[in-house]
């Protein structure tokens, strides 16, 4: 990216400068998901980042193969969003005491990178269909549907089990 | 907040820290929304981002009525991920050059903002509601449906004409 010139001329451009924005985030989740399992203490909270850390290092394969398909080197951008995001959820986890009020403080945490990944991924499923990259569009559907789901189900586990035990 | 102390013992504490963190990220939209109607060009787009920002100030009002209601001292403290979702934002819409290009770029600069909202509502309305704060938890509630409802609106707009626009 130049300082003094604006790199994002067409529709193209901006699909591939926010592939690789999410490229660096889904990186930096992958390192921070083993650490908010290892502060979690519910179980099945735990279990939730573990499982969804597979799953991220799932999208990062497919976002590799996106760029593949789409003929464009493998790349990742600084996306400061995911920066402040994680920056954020260490700061204020790092400011709890109580272990039930921690998990409740992880969840909304995660939920936090969740949404931001909602919103890229909406987006560029939205793009590589108006790009006529109906395939490259199937591929990141997959991811944004995982994302979708990872968040009802944080949702469950907070309103059914953390918050009750947090808040008693 | 203290650097070698964990301010954040009770459910309430981490209930109340939300709370002065959403009140810094509304208060950083309403500085950035004008500036986002200035640049798009889509009429509907820049009409748009005015609407939300009478909104916005709206959800200031009502962080304001909620610290009020739950007797705690109206406060903003930083919070690095809206400063970074609203950094990134600028970062790529300053890269863009085309017009029907910079609107696909605002409107998922926005949806970011919006997803973040949602995220962060969604566990003060359930947190509000656990500590016994229907109150409280009906008034974050108005705000979490008006962020659900820009959402949508900004992927309407995008599909229907920004992104087309910008991919012909």
């Amino acid at each position: 990216m130049g300082l003094f010139t604006k790199d994002i001329k067409t529709m193209n451009d901006l699909f591939v400068h926010q592939l690789q924005d999410i490229y660096y985030a889904e990186q930096q989740l992958v390192k921070a998901l083993p650490k908010m399992a290892e502060k979690a203490t519910e179980p099945q909270l735990k279990q939730g980042f573990l499982t969804h850390l597979d799953e991220t290092r799932t999208h990062v394969k497919r976002l590799e193969q996106v760029f593949q398909m789409h003929g464009v080197a493998v790349k990742a951008i600084d996306c400061p969003a995911i920066d402040g995001i994680i920056e954020e959820a260490n700061e204020t986890v790092g400011e709890v005491a109580d272990k039930a009020v921690l998990d409740a403080a992880l969840i909304n945490a995660a939920q936090a990178a969740e949404h931001y990944e909602i919103a890229r991924y909406g987006s560029l499923v939205a793009w590589a269909r108006q790009l006529g990259r109906t395939d490259c569009a199937s591929v990141l559907q997959k991811t944004l549907d995982e994302e979708k789901a990872t968040d009802k189900k944080l949702t469950a586990l907070a309103e059914s089990r953390v918050n009750l035990r947090a808040a008693s």
